[in-house]
């Protein structure tokens, strides 16, 4: 299995650990020189902030260690497409690869809403890399289909 | 002068203090029910936090306040048009009102680079609303001159 696809498993055992504790399934690691700097799980609901996206903490903590807001040379692996927030953040930290896996049609700013970084205009250029892992994609089934139901009991 | 410009100008005082430490001059306030509940300046370079803007921090800090990720009802004010990182928590936050002053043909994701809340696409409506003030832009002239003249005597 290829270095990408291993990392992409790193970052899925953080979505497994958003989907424990109730978050939308989420999780990103960063990767610098082969290593993994920082790890993290979307938190929005946990910690009631806005912010808490697994991409964008990844990013923070990656920031945190490094003592810098460049992160040149890092790679982040996310187990969904990022959204307009998060792609924001890439763009603002200079992170130069991006490894992704499932799409997010409704926030996804790399190919669903926007295509960021394939647009001239953006000042930030990086490498995107899709792999696509089928568990990824059936955690977050599986977790939308749980809060309908039980939104459903609650109706 | 009416209460919108009024706000505005308490994001601009935030904007000054970002320039007194040698930070890009940006400021915001967040307003609920005519009562400002949190205000920031933009702290990337202190702060060495890629996600340190005036508009997000001010975002991070209301919704630590209510605690909720949830801001409805609530007023972004910023002295510069958003970047797309910051619009992003605007939709996450679901902020329903914007106030700014300057464009930023860099970054900007309100009317510059994108036109994020006027794209159907995008999953949250917005009132915006700007308000030119000559401060505001004369103080982001002033640091960049400032900046390039270091810049020149350094090289």
């Amino acid at each position: 299995m290829e270095l990408d696809h291993l990392f992409l498993l790193e970052a899925l055992k953080e979505a497994k650990k958003a989907f424990k504790l109730g978050e939308v399934p989420i999780g990103a690691i960063i990767v610098k020189d082969r290593k993994i700097i920082s790890r993290a799980f979307n938190r929005k609901e946990f910690l009631q902030d806005p912010t808490a996206h697994a991409e964008l903490l990844a990013i923070k903590e990656a920031s945190r260690k490094l003592n810098s807001w460049r992160l040149n040379g890092c790679t982040l692996y996310s187990t969904v497409e990022p959204c307009i927030m998060c792609c924001g953040v890439i763009i603002q930290s200079r992170i130069d690869r991006l490894v992704y896996s499932v799409p997010d049609p409704k926030f996804g700013g790399i190919e669903s809403l926007y295509t960021i970084f394939k647009d001239k205009k953006v000042n930030h250029r990086l490498e995107v890399k899709k792999i696509y892992i089928k568990e990824a994609e059936e955690l977050l089934k599986e977790f939308f289909k749980a809060l309908r139901e039980r939104c459903r009991s609650l109706a």
